[in-house]
């Protein structure tokens, strides 16, 4: 970094300008600890000044040492105030609004690009397929190069696909499985391999869990989303508490990543303290490494270069922004993202669900009975407070949980669209309403419970051993 | 940790007070950030006035944040002025007294135990044997516990050595070898397991090379070990860069290690800032996990509670006070250490030598006439400046690096008496004592190249290979 203070500030980040300060004021405090010449101190004391008021300038704040500025997670694009902006990292999903994240705004935010109609229409030219609803409904909204990941396809370069899971409890809810069914459609629209990383390791870093307990509810997990109907030729899914012990290409990656990131980055992007432990520090090496295709090596041939894909919930993205700005630097292709929205919890799209309340959504262990009682007694409704103001004014669909449950789970759109209008107009009434979105997931969610009965600890065994999958390489 | 901060304040220590008062300010920060009532404030900002006056008091300094008190490497222990205080961390050694490292004063600020005639009488009697010349000559000087693993031991309970080596470059010097030596004769004596860590990774994190170059390293390195003549019946030598990623055992206690230690915890202890890469920062973690003996499953048969002894320079203490501290907090007994003196530099004992200067010490690699005229033109000499006057006074042997390189390397007790009486007395003129010394240094370098030249590739795949040793667990 050139020591000149004005050189480029204006094209830093806040986060940049952060880290820029945070340093310089190091750099006094190292000079003044070492008795430095007073004409070095004075002109590093100038410099750090200089800083704090471009970082003013940038941020509209002072300088704080220790409080990085939000800015990867929550900058203020300029139009509205602090107060009004969602929050969204990996542990926190927060908004005041009842329709849910803003996600044009979370964009802009981000840097990433939208999934627009002419992407969609790029997906469909490539693969032949009809993109799936997930696409066409906007659930997954947002990419990070997946234009050159389809110029690559096109040239018949391979890639391959990477999502995962952090196993926090047994139980997994219908939202849980949205990266993993588009993920699913994915694989066999694109017949690439998959990766799947279950980070029993950081649920025992950040919660009051023993190892053995995390690494349990990774195979529980994996029975539900084995169950998804994955190919056992094609898909490979790992514990990291299981996997780094039995990988050499696993842990050099981890490493590699680990030296090309400063506390001061993870800082800023994870909003860790100086009173997290460096387990917790240093994890998001581990999330980074499965992005490059050498830690794999029995799936590549120990090839460095094949392009990842990654779909997952916007929340992770922080991850990958990170592994992207160190790609380079360790001489390995950056991957491409696709981002889905945040499902809703039964209560209204206010905040994400929490596996922990088991009211906040639909599991996939509960009965037809408990979906009922569920859906009708805590499925936020959009419907008026009596049936004759419903019927004169309608239903507000934007924050109706059953019209957005449905929209991620009714395949047939020609049916969700007239349940939207029916709705709007107040023909349909929200007990009517509900029993379409009961109808819908109890026959989705008992097949699903039909089909993890059939995955056994020797199917997760397969699926979880280290092996070449069905692809040369 | 209790709220008030008055409770127990006297009985910590500098660096304790110093992240009391870190957690503090930044409960006030946050507090001040979250618009929390005036009133918890104001009380959180009296109770860090209060724990900045009691550091104050502690440490004579004003606190300052980022700036940890040196307390675990640096306590001033109240007899000497802070300059005058050698600085011993894994990273540095600097003393400005001629004769070295104040090594009573080193056991004080540590906290470690002397080895005293008791002891080694005591370590005579359970091993039968005459102690080694390390332990008669005060080299091994300091211990944590080997009461207790002498308790144990006198009751038939097992044991297991752990060491090692970071490998930072090919060339060895002779000072390298004394751990291994004198690890080889504890495992002799006591026939236990012994374990050695190369920690390529943590080479790779420190320096400008790259993951290939530190492993080949460490098994060029593993050769010289070797050399020293261990069993390959009894030893495990180990890459980490190469067993983390075939041993389950030893990744879980990474993870569990670093759960249980802060980064403020690592600032103290290690002086890492914000600008250190998060590898550095979990890196401590990789070298205590060996202390557990589920680190190797393959060795223990899995059993977690075998005590863990580790013979190496006192530098290193610092990643095992971090270590004891853990070990009770995740159900792991306590390593006991063995603690060595520094080896001299041939220039003098004010630094400790380094691997990437030819002439600051011998290295295995080095010809008869390369060690004649290293000795010769660079060993720091106790000699006086004329022959005259050499007779007349004598030659100091506490400067004199050639009778330390003797004490180390001379087994015969008499013999080195006679030579420092004499020396003392003036009647052996410096050249004659550098001639000992070459004498004594070309046979034992040149036996050790005729070992070195044995020690084949398949060799050392052997000893690196996770194998069950010759003991029972």
């Amino acid at each position: 970094m050139a020591d000149s203070p004005n050189c480029d500030l204006k094209s830093l980040s806040p986060l940049q300008l952060f880290e820029r300060v945070t340093e310089q004021g190091e750099k006094v405090r190292a000079l003044k600890a070492g008795k430095a010449p007073k004409d070095e101190i004075d002109a590093a004391v100038r410099m750090l000044l200089s800083l704090k008021l471009s970082y003013k300038t940038t941020t509209g704040q002072d300088y704080q040492a220790g409080l990085p500025p939000k800015d990867l997670v929550l900058i203020n694009n300029g139009t509205t105030k602090e107060e009004d902006e969602d929050l969204v990292d990996p542990w926190n999903v927060q908004t005041s609004n009842a329709k849910g994240v803003d996600y044009d705004k979370l964009i802009v935010r981000f840097g990433s690009s939208k999934i627009d109609t002419d992407l969609i229409n790029r997906i469909e030219r490539a693969t032949g397929q009809k993109p799936h609803h997930f696409l066409r409904r906007g659930i997954f909204f947002s990419h990070r190069d997946m234009d050159q990941v389809l110029d690559a396809y096109e040239k018949k370069k391979p890639f391959y696909l990477y999502t995962g899971r952090g196993p926090s409890s047994q139980a997994m809810h219908v939202g849980h499985l949205i990266p993993f069914l588009f993920t699913k459609w994915l694989q066999e629209v694109f017949d690439v391999p998959l990766v799947i990383q279950l980070t029993d390791d950081e649920k025992y870093l950040w919660k009051d869990m023993t190892i053995e307990k995390a690494y349990e509810y990774a195979k529980e997990n994996a029975k539900d989303i084995i169950a998804c109907g994955f190919d056992v030729n094609k898909t490979f899914i790992f514990s990291d508490l299981d996997y780094l012990g039995t990988s050499a290409g696993f842990y050099k990656n981890i490493v590699k990543v680990q030296k090309h990131v400063t506390f001061n980055q993870v800082k800023g992007i994870f909003g860790f303290t100086d009173s997290d432990c460096i387990g917790k520090i240093s994890f998001p090496a581990i999330q980074a490494a499965p992005s490059f295709s050498s830690s794999f090596p029995q799936i590549f041939n120990g090839k460095e270069n094949i392009q990842c894909l990654i779909p997952c919930a916007i929340d992770q993205d922080p991850y990958f922004r990170m592994t992207r700005d160190v790609a380079p630097r360790i001489g390995q292709p950056k991957p491409a993202l696709l981002h889905s929205v945040f499902f809703p919890a039964l209560q209204g799209a206010q905040t994400k669900m929490s596996a922990s309340d088991p009211n906040s959504s639909i599991f996939l262990t509960d009965t037809p009975k408990q979906i009922k009682t569920k859906i009708n007694k805590h499925a936020f409704s959009g419907g008026r407070d009596t049936i004759e103001e419903h019927r004169k004014y309608g239903g507000n669909c934007d924050v109706d949980v059953s019209i957005m449950y449905l929209t991620f789970f009714l395949e047939d759109d020609d049916r969700l669209e007239q349940l939207k209008q029916a709705y709007t107009s107040g023909e349909l009434l929200t007990g009517e309403l509900k029993k379409v979105l009961i109808e819908t997931m109890q026959p989705l969610v008992a097949a699903h419970q039909e089909r993890r009965k059939q995955v056994t600890d020797e199917i997760v065994k397969q699926f979880m051993t280290p092996r070449k999958l069905a692809f040369e390489f």
